[in-house]
C-alpha cells in the first residue's frame, strides 16, 4: 500500500525527530540537557490542577464547538487587561494553538495560495500548511539585523496575486526577536493597502526583556477586520501539556468559518479548559517574576554562547529562544554527534538544528535553536558542556 | 476581506446547527430532549476522573507525539482481548476520533482522490474530508435493506482510477447497522484486489443487539496492511467531552505518516490521557450492562416509532442510532417547528435531519436521525411528543 505523497512529503519535526538518539543516549546513563524544545521547567500554576480537580461531573458530555463560555469571557477579559477590544464572542477554544494555526491558514487560503512568513520561523508552521496545500513564502530576516523585517518595499516585491496573508510571531520563535511597533505597523499598513490576512501568532506576549513590549496586532484598530489573533496556554502559563488555545478574530466570516471547522471535530476537553480558565483568571502580576526568571536565564545562556570561540548569537528581545550560528558545517550533524558519540561528566545537551525552520534551502546550515527553559544552574552546566563539545567535535571548523 | 473558498464552503454541522432554535426554545421554558446527538447521558466510568485527580504533575509538560505509552498498552490489551492482534507501536493517539479520521484521510489521498463510503454516513466525515480536496463517493445503501451493503459488481463499478480506499463505520451512523461478517469481508476482498485502504470507523465495536456482534476489519488478516482502525473513548466510554481517540495500523508508512502529523500538533492533552487509559482497563464486564440498558431504549424507541401513522423505521441492530422515514415533505423544516412552534405540556424533541447524511443530493429528505441516548422514561415521553408532533404538523403529508 502506497500512501498519499503529501503525506509522505511531510517533515518530520525537526525538533522532536532526534528523540530516538537522546533516549539511547539516556540508556546509556548520560544526562541529556533538553535545549531543544521550549518545554519550561517552570510549574504551572496550581489552580489548574486545583479546578480540574474540583470538578465533579457524572457525564463526561461534548463542549459546545465554539469553546467553554466561561473560559472565553476568562481571554476576553485577559484581552481587555491588555488593551485588546476581543469580546467572548470573538474566540473560539482550539487544541492548542497549532490547530487554531491550521484553520486561519485554511480560512485565508485555497490551495496553492500563498503566506509570507519572517523566516526562520516555528517549523511546525510547514506542518499546518503542507496537508492544506498551503504556500509558505519566505521573508528572510537574518541575524546581523537582529533578525529585523526589511523595507515596505523588499517586503512588498514578494507579494503576489497569489499572496492571501502574514503570518508571523511576535516575540519570534526560534530566533526570540520582538517587533518594534513600527514594525508591526510596516505589516499592518501593507496588509490594509494590499488586502492581505495577519496571522498574528503572539503565545510568547508576556516574555519580553530589557523592559521592551510586544505590539498587539490586535492593538491595530485600522485592521481589525483582518487580523487573527493565535494564542494558547502552552508557553504562557507553562501549561503545555494542556493543548488549549485560541483563534481570536473580529471578522465575522471568518469566525463562522473556525466555528465549522469546530463543529468537524465536536470539541476541545472539557476539563482542560476548566484547568486553563483558572489560569486566565490569575493576577497579572503572576507574569513579573516568571519574566524575571526568564531574563536571568536568558544572560546567562547568552553571556555563555558569546564567550565561545567562534560562536555568533546576538542577544534576543523575547519568548525564550535563541538561534546561534556555530564553528561547524552542518548542525544537524553535531546535534547528532552530541548525542551519540559525546559525553562530559556523563552529560550531554541536545540541540535543534535551525535550517528547517528556514524555507530558503541552505539558510541556517550551521544554526540552533536553544531554548532557555531550564534553572540557571542547568543551564550553566549545560553552556559548559557545549563549549567542550565544541572543542572536541572533529567537524568544527579552524 | 475575503475567506478561502472551501472554508467558505464548508457544511455547519446539521447535527448542530439547529442548536440555536433550541436554546430559544429553552429560554422560553420549553424542555427538549435531545434525540438528535450521540451524547449518552450513561455515567462516565468514575475511574476516568479518578485516574485524573489522582495526578499530581508540577509540569504539566508536552506529551509523546504518538501518545502516552502507558495508554497505548492499555488500548493493545483491549485488542487483544478481542482478538485484534494490535501492539503498542501500532497505535497513536488522536484528539477524538475525529483526528484520527482526518489523518486516515489525508495519508490514504492525495488531493483530488476519492474514497468510497456507504451513504448514508456520518455526516461529519465531510468535514474532513474538504478541507484536504479528498473527495466522498458514495455507495448508496437503502432502509428497506436494512442498510445493507450492495453486492460486489455494484461497488467495484463505483471504482474509478481516483479511489483510494473505503472508509465505513461498523456498526454504522446514522442507520445503527451492522455489517455482516460476509459484508465485511466483501470490502475486503475488494479492497484487497484493487489495492485500497480501508478506514474502518469501529468507535460502536460494542454495542451490537439481538445477540450480534461486529466483525472487526482488524481480524482480517490477509488485509492487515491497508486496514487503518479507528477507535475513541467517546462513546464506548461514554466519555466524549475527553477527546481522545487512536489510530492503528499494521502498515508502517500509514503510522510514519500518522507520527509526523501528530508531530506537528505536538500532541494530545495528558490528562485526558491518564484517565482515559482507566477506561480501556476496565473489566470487559463493563460493557454488558451498557448494552442491555441500550437494547432495552433501542427496543421502547423503535417500537413506538413504528406504531406511529406513516412513520418507517427498521430496528437497527447496533450503535445507539436509527434513522427514521417521517411522512413529511422536509425533516430539517420540521426538526425547525418543533424547536420554534411547537410544545406539548411544556416539552419538545430535536432530531438530526439525515439529507447531509447522503451525499447524492435529495436522498434523505424525509429522514431523520434519532440516538436512543436518553433514560427509557425519557425516550418514552419523547416518543409521545413526537407522536403528537407529527399530528399537529401543518406540512404533514397525508
Amino acid at each position: 500500500m502506497i500512501i498519499s505523497s503529501r503525506s509522505a512529503a511531510m517533515q518530520a519535526s525537526p525538533i522532536r525527530k532526534l528523540v530516538p538518539y537522546a533516549n539511547e543516549a539516556k540508556k546509556r546513563g548520560t544526562k541529556v540537557y533538553h535545549l531543544n524544545i521550549g518545554q519550561p521547567d517552570i510549574e504551572t500554576p496550581k489552580v489548574f490542577l486545583e479546578a480540574v480537580k474540583q470538578t465533579d461531573v457524572k457525564v463526561l458530555a461534548y463542549a459546545d464547538s465554539n469553546g467553554w463560555e466561561p473560559l472565553r469571557e476568562s481571554i476576553s477579559n485577559y484581552y481587555k487587561r491588555i488593551g485588546l477590544p476581543y469580546e467572548t464572542e470573538d474566540i473560539i477554544i482550539t487544541n492548542g494553538g497549532s490547530e487554531a494555526l491550521q484553520w486561519a491558514m485554511l480560512i485565508a487560503c485555497d490551495p496553492g495560495e500563498e503566506i509570507l512568513v519572517p523566516e526562520p520561523f516555528y517549523t511546525n508552521y510547514r506542518g499546518f500548511a503542507a496537508p492544506y496545500l498551503v504556500e509558505l513564502k519566505p521573508i528572510t530576516t537574518y541575524p546581523q539585523d537582529g533578525f529585523a523585517l526589511p523595507d515596505r518595499p523588499t517586503i512588498e516585491g514578494l507579494i503576489t496575486e497569489k499572496t492571501r496573508g502574514f503570518v508571523l510571531s511576535n516575540p519570534g520563535n526560534p530566533a526570540g526577536a520582538v517587533y518594534s511597533r513600527e514594525e508591526v505597523r510596516r505589516i499592518a499598513d501593507i496588509a490594509r493597502d494590499r488586502n492581505l490576512f495577519i496571522i498574528a501568532d503572539e503565545v510568547y506576549r508576556e516574555f519580553c526583556y530589557d523592559g521592551k513590549t510586544a505590539t498587539s496586532f490586535g492593538s491595530m484598530t485600522d485592521v481589525l477586520d483582518r487580523v487573527i489573533l493565535i494564542d494558547s496556554v502552552s508557553k504562557r502559563f507553562s501549561a503545555c501539556g494542556a493543548r488549549i488555545g485560541s483563534l481570536t478574530s473580529k471578522n465575522k466570516k471568518v469566525m463562522a468559518a473556525a466555528l465549522k471547522l469546530g463543529q468537524a471535530r465536536l470539541c476541545v476537553p472539557t476539563l482542560e479548559m476548566i484547568g486553563s480558565k483558572a489560569l486566565f483568571d490569575l493576577d497579572p502580576d503572576y507574569f513579573l517574576p516568571i519574566r524575571q526568571e526568564y531574563e536571568k536565564r536568558r544572560n546567562i545562556m547568552i553571556d555563555a554562547l558569546q564567550k565561545m570561540e567562534g560562536v555568533l548569537c546576538e542577544k534576543p528581545g523575547g519568548a525564550f529562544y535563541a538561534t546561534a550560528k556555530l564553528p561547524i558545517d552542518n548542525a544537524e550533524d553535531f546535534a547528532i554527534w552530541l548525542l551519540t558519540d559525546f559525553e562530559y561528566q556523563g552529560k550531554t545537551v541536545m540541540l535543534a538544528p535551525v535550517e528547517n525552520f528556514y524555507q530558503t534551502p541552505g539558510m541556517g546550515r550551521d544554526e540552533v535553536r536553544v531554548a532557555y527553559v531550564l534553572k540557571a544552574e542547568d543551564i550553566e552546566d549545560a553552556m559548559r558542556i557545549l563549549k567542550v563539545a565544541l572543542d572536541r567535535y572533529p567537524g568544527r571548523k579552524s
